[in-house]
């Protein structure tokens, strides 16, 4: 039975991980009869209320996350590539904001440390490593360098800022996704196109997860 | 085009919506072509650390429950039977605490008024309702007198206490549903069973949305 490493970063699009998206990846990774485990950084940040946008208090990513876990995650820096035949990570600004910080600074950002250490480790472990939505830039921003070719949809400005970093983008539908066989990673854009519906982001997710499967 | 109104409590199952059954109702509602508008009270509640359990503040549950409708949710005062053809209510914590009290009062409870409104209006308007996991405790609280017949799976002291209400409980597997032809509701455990993978979750739903569409 494949197990799969699965790291979010809150619960919410705009703070956190996109709940659809996340969602989607559980439903589909057990639909292969595939196990999971949800990992999250053990960090405090900013809240924001997804009705006004407005930035109210700050909240523990690892406590947030737990809503979308029913309780049961653990602290990345606790997670092994050895223990797991392959990895993901969903989208939401908190892969942006958090596990890296593409949101402010593009193509010059850096990726947290914890998860640079395991998207390096499962890379040289040869297991697969999936990526949706904006969390394609976080991969961008450890094997950008070495050319991984990954797609965030069709927004030109967002592929230009990957693109910067080495990687190669590849333009790609909501429904459909991009793997790249040498780096074994796959892709999919979800809700980089926002007017999708949850079927499309669902669809999207379910093959990447079921080409990830296959790789493991 | 059917257009569902959806209505939840929250974003997290111990103190609002179960996220994976309001995820897996939006998916399959969307692949049916379907439209949906979520709805919410606007009420302040406490809030539960889902990781820890511990009560941590409050929150409005009309800002949290835009986490998981992507910002797109309306106050359930708002919510017209005659703008919609059917009404879901997933399931949590938050259904049997915010939308009626069954989690304190069992079959003592009482609905939140502007729930106990809308059911009475889609029923009144011979419009499909839908219920998962223990939101039919809810539907119970509301149309138990008149004796519907609804499931909550297999937990034999919620159903004894939902058969105090007068309504008539069917056991039923995670990934199967009930209907009540002649009250148009249909029903299904979803999370009742704790330990009911998503993808057991989403196929219980995925077939419980597709009745209540085909009787919409």
């Amino acid at each position: 039975m494949k197990k799969i490493a699965i790291v979010i970063s809150g619960c919410g699009f705009k703070d956190g991980a996109e709940i659809t998206e996340t969602v989607s990846t559980l439903i589909a990774l057990t639909e292969t009869g595939a196990q999971y485990q949800v990992f999250a950084p053990d960090l405090t940040v900013e809240t924001t209320n997804h009705l006004t946008d407005a930035t109210e208090g700050t909240h523990s990513i690892l406590a947030e996350s737990a809503r979308i876990a029913r309780g049961d995650v653990k602290k990345l820096t606790s997670l092994k590539a050895n223990d797991f035949d392959g990895i993901i990570f969903p989208g939401g600004y908190g892969a942006a904001k958090h596990l890296c910080n593409f949101a402010t600074e593009g193509s010059n950002c850096k990726p947290l440390p914890e998860a640079q250490s395991v998207i390096e480790d499962f890379h040289k472990a040869d297991k697969p490593i999936g990526a949706f939505c904006i969390a394609p830039a976080l991969i961008a921003s450890v094997l950008g360098p070495q050319g991984v070719t990954l797609t965030i949809g069709d927004d030109v400005e967002t592929a230009r800022e990957i693109e910067k970093m080495g990687a190669v983008h590849a333009t790609c539908a909501v429904d459909n996704f991009v793997t790249d066989r040498e780096f074994k990673v796959i892709t999919t854009p979800a809700y980089m196109y926002d007017k999708a519906t949850p079927f499309q982001v669902f669809t999207g997710i379910r093959r990447a997860v079921r080409e990830l499967i296959e790789m493991a």
